[in-house]
């Protein structure tokens, strides 16, 4: 595995292989890299070359939001990268990704004001803005996301689709522990016995998953469910359970079609979030 | 030549291109071809593959200008078009390119508050969503615009850069009549002594340039010589002459480095402009 500093240098990289009909999977990460992003590096490699970014994108978090305390740990990352299957590894500086002060700005207006969107004005627009970066440098034929951020797969899509980018967006299933609880690097900052009520997340989807196969057409009765049993399996505190369309993330009067699932909730120390996405009839 | 109507079949086809490592040339316009176009796709045979595009973008044309009116004659330009070697024309239809509400915006906010921007608000942002689109279909090399087109280059520009798209942008020089005025579609909207005193904005940006030359370092000398020699010699009513770095569009208090000397005229039925790029020393 390469490791690659420079813009330019990876999309030469990029271009070549393009030349020489070689298919790229591109994984883009902000790094400390945990058991969800390998699971994304290994479904990337059914293409010929498997390039991951790491990049601790500035733009994309708010003024109150933890960008300079955003956990890094390159190393270590380097190692996993490798080990998983990462043909070159793109890890930039924030000064050549963006060298001067912006002459063009993105912005997405649909599919953000819902599930973790509504608490991060402005933050799917720095995701796009970079991620328009990275696919022109990388080239992908394509890229990776896991479905457990699935509000972002669901922007990604629309940005794929709108802007007609040539790249085939791939949603990986999220990986769970053996009890259920969702992968996340933040679940380590659970105290035992929160750790312990946390899987009780998947266990309520769970509920709501079962209502709808059995024909709940009402989205707030599923809501409902899903809310008291996290109320009363857990110390954490529900920021919000929603049912919305998927991946258009509309609001809706009756369950049909597909839908997503999900929640999230703000433990001591750990926010976590889970979605299922469902198949409802009709 | 063939023409393709479709987003997804345009597609379909550079990409093949691509995997063959076959070059391409794009050449994107709103149709209406003159020799200025033409002087564009023969610049663009240096690609193994020559893609034009006839899209006129609704999203440019701001609520009182003439989006309706914009002249169309699509046979001719397919005419044209195959004679001056395009391989494949891409005429789009507008519920093609916006099938939908548009989810994602882009928009500059560089470039833009000069020259011919300062009475268009939007248009860039237009010309910008609709090039990152059609760059996204047809995966150019190089794309070739009209150095007459001047603030739209530095526009592009700004935009490859900015986004690092892996596109090499190529801009052509001006074509001009045998006296030196400027081809345009509109030139023909000129009455026969308008037509006649057109020349001078041509030969007014030649005596800014002698100027600039000869060691005039003070845009504002420069920008009185070009006004004086127009009014003295021209009926139409001068919009804006300036003089600007390039490609960035600064007004500068002294002239060095490369520069723009630009002109907009407005004649009874047709607003001309021309422009001059002008390398001065220092």
């Amino acid at each position: 595995m390469k490791v690659i500093r420079k813009a330019k240098e990876i999309q030469d990289i990029a271009t070549q292989f393009k030349k020489q009909n070689k298919s790229i999977g591109f994984v883009p990460t902000m790094g400390y890299l945990h058991e969800g992003h390998i699971s994304l590096i290994k479904a990337a490699r059914e293409n010929d070359i498997v390039i991951a970014s790491i990049f601790v994108n500035p733009l994309q978090f708010g003024p109150n939001e933890d960008y300079e305390a955003y956990p890094r740990d390159e190393e270590r990352d380097i190692a996993k990268a490798k080990e998983a299957g990462v043909d070159y590894l793109f890890v930039p500086e924030v000064t050549d990704m963006y060298p001067n002060e912006p002459m063009v700005s993105m912005k997405i207006t649909d599919r953000v004001d819902v599930l973790c969107g509504r608490s991060r004005p402005g933050h799917f627009d720095g995701v796009i803005t970079v991620l328009t970066k990275l696919f022109h440098l990388v080239q992908p034929d394509r890229t990776y996301f896991g479905k457990k951020d699935a509000q972002q797969v669901a922007v990604v899509d629309a940005l794929i689709t709108e802007l007609n980018f040539p790249v085939e967006l791939v949603s990986v299933p999220t990986v769970r522990e053996e009890d259920g609880l969702a992968k996340s690097s933040r679940n380590v900052r659970l105290t035992k016995e929160e750790r312990a009520n946390a899987v009780h997340l998947y266990q309520a989807l769970r509920e709501g998953n079962k209502l709808v196969v059995n024909g709940e057409k009402d989205p707030s009765v599923v809501i409902s469910k899903v809310k008291h049993h996290i109320e009363h399996h857990s110390s954490g505190e529900i920021d919000y359970v929603e049912v919305l369309s998927y991946p258009a993330l509309k609001y809706i009067q009756t369950i049909k079609g597909r839908v997503i699932l999900a929640v999230a909730v703000q433990f001591k120390n750990a926010r976590l979030i889970d979605n299922l996405i469902i198949e409802a009839e009709g």
